[in-house]
């Protein structure tokens, strides 16, 4: 299987500059341990990381195939960020949810002028597919896809940019498009640190495929449990082939972690973090005895939490 | 009366290159006029723009007078950027606060190592100027210096790089240092640009006194009345003469629609901004009617909300 190289990232790095932030490190200066740096990829256009896969996918594609649209299915920030991307490009885009999906989710996309179709949970993948051949759109993956994770790999460019002696870095894996993405950019220019992805333990299913060495398949309704609704999905064959590559151990956070990460979040850091974009930074305070001590990155990987759960967490503790 | 240059920012923006975050500028994409860029200084250590121009003060002492260390009276961003400042130079930092200071403010600024002492309202810079003359300290003024002003101005000159066509710069204003230091910038590099106070209504000293042509005096039991705390300041001599010089108009905005624009920063920028962290948001998303139209930035001062009241706030609406 071909694994994306350092050189894809780096030309996605050309396509995405300008429309994704260029997002700064924000050193903690309140941590005791004065090691903590915020990658705070909420702070892109839709709130996520996601944009920069959207980008780098939609525009890869030739000009041709590009202008007769594209389809997306996503529970959430993926939807966002090809809509998005394809309103900067001009192109048409529908994306298929899952009816569960988080209001504030399904408003954005909508806002953005995609096309969205809402189906019932399970079915939105395949719905996609069928409507992709139908209307001949190009399917953009969440995550099963090298320009995807080229993409998200732009984001570990620019940490070993701005802090080319990290030493460890902390990432979300949920389909592994970003960890598969920002550890290839990390491994490349910065060998020696260690890359490390971070699941709710109510997901784990990478932290135990890693383990066994294998791909494992946990059950819809097992990783549906845990709030980071961001981080239910699972590797597909590409992503695990990178994942086994390049990351070099997994922590899992539970969700009492998450919810005082999140609130850590907010009032030391100023940033609003979801769920899923909280648990990063829940390893490094909870979970220091599994990491390698050292300058550490946290990779805030969104910010689109669901404004009523965002007022109760920073109510309730 | 002196007033400070261009080059007296871009020697300041050497000073704190490294130490202020170079903090991007957010175009907002969810703002169906589409011309809202946001500069979030309260992703700044210390979590507000302070820093800038602590930094550049402290940096600006001849070695022997650093030494001995440095003493600051504020209720509450300036008392932790001087603390902060002071720690990374290596030098001994006494904060004066108000009693009534947020919890939050004073627990930080203890956390920088600096001496935190705390008088009643209405004493602490009486009181810090008898320390600074006792102990042999030099008095680091919150927005009164122009060394504040020049630091405060590298946000300007930053926004002037970013989005060189701006048209309209909305900032703060309490003291006047940010305002006076960003508006200096903005008509030195962008001399089309209209830069645009803002205060809350209950503490409008600065609108009334542009208006007047002449510095007013408002009772601080009138500006003690908005919830937005690091806006109860008014203008010295030394900045309401920068302000006369670089604003072209003032707004004032409501208790409510600040409240507002901490909701809108927080689930649709994904910021949290303190009071007076919103009120230029504030002023684009409420009162376009008095702005000049065009691309538009919107300065975010500072984050450190008090978290109740900031979940209160979520939470309300």
């Amino acid at each position: 299987m071909e694994l994306v190289t350092i050189s894809d990232i780096e030309a996605a790095a050309k396509r995405v500059q300008g429309v994704a932030v260029r997002t700064p490190l924000l050193l903690q200066t309140w941590d005791p341990r004065g090691t903590l740096w915020l990658k705070p990829e909420s702070l892109q256009p839709v709130g996520a990381f996601k944009v920069r896969g959207a980008f780098n996918a939609i525009g890869a594609l030739d000009e041709e195939r590009r202008s007769r649209g594209v389809i997306a299915y996503s529970s959430g920030n993926h939807a966002q960020a090809v809509a998005y991307a394809a309103q900067q490009y001009g192109v048409p885009a529908v994306i298929v949810v899952p009816d569960v999906a988080p209001r504030i989710k399904v408003e954005a996309t909508r806002a953005y002028g995609a096309e969205v179709i809402e189906v019932p949970i399970g079915e939105h993948e395949g719905k996609a597919r069928e409507l992709a051949a139908e209307r001949g759109l190009t399917l953009v993956p969440p995550y099963d896809d090298a320009a995807i994770i080229a993409g998200q790999g732009t984001a570990g460019l620019e940490i070993a940019e701005d802090l080319p002696d990290v030493e460890v870095v902390l990432v979300p894996v949920s389909g592994g498009g970003l960890a598969s993405g920002v550890g290839t950019a990390i491994k490349a220019r910065c060998p020696r640190a260690k890359v490390i992805g971070v699941e709710p333990a109510l997901a784990g299913d990478t932290a135990e495929g890693l383990r066994l060495g294998r791909q494992v398949d946990w059950p819809q309704a097992d990783r549906a449990r845990t709030i980071a609704d961001g981080l239910r999905a699972q590797p597909s064959e590409l992503t695990f082939a990178h994942l086994k590559q390049v990351v070099d151990a997994m922590v899992t956070v539970s969700e009492d972690e998450i919810r005082e990460a999140m609130r850590t979040l907010a009032r030391k850091a100023r940033l609003v973090a979801e769920p899923s974009g909280a648990v990063a930074t829940a390893a490094y305070l909870f979970h220091a005895g599994e990491l390698p001590a050292g300058r550490t990155v946290a990779l805030v990987s969104g910010g689109n939490a669901d404004p009523a759960l965002f007022a109760e967490i920073l109510a309730a503790g």
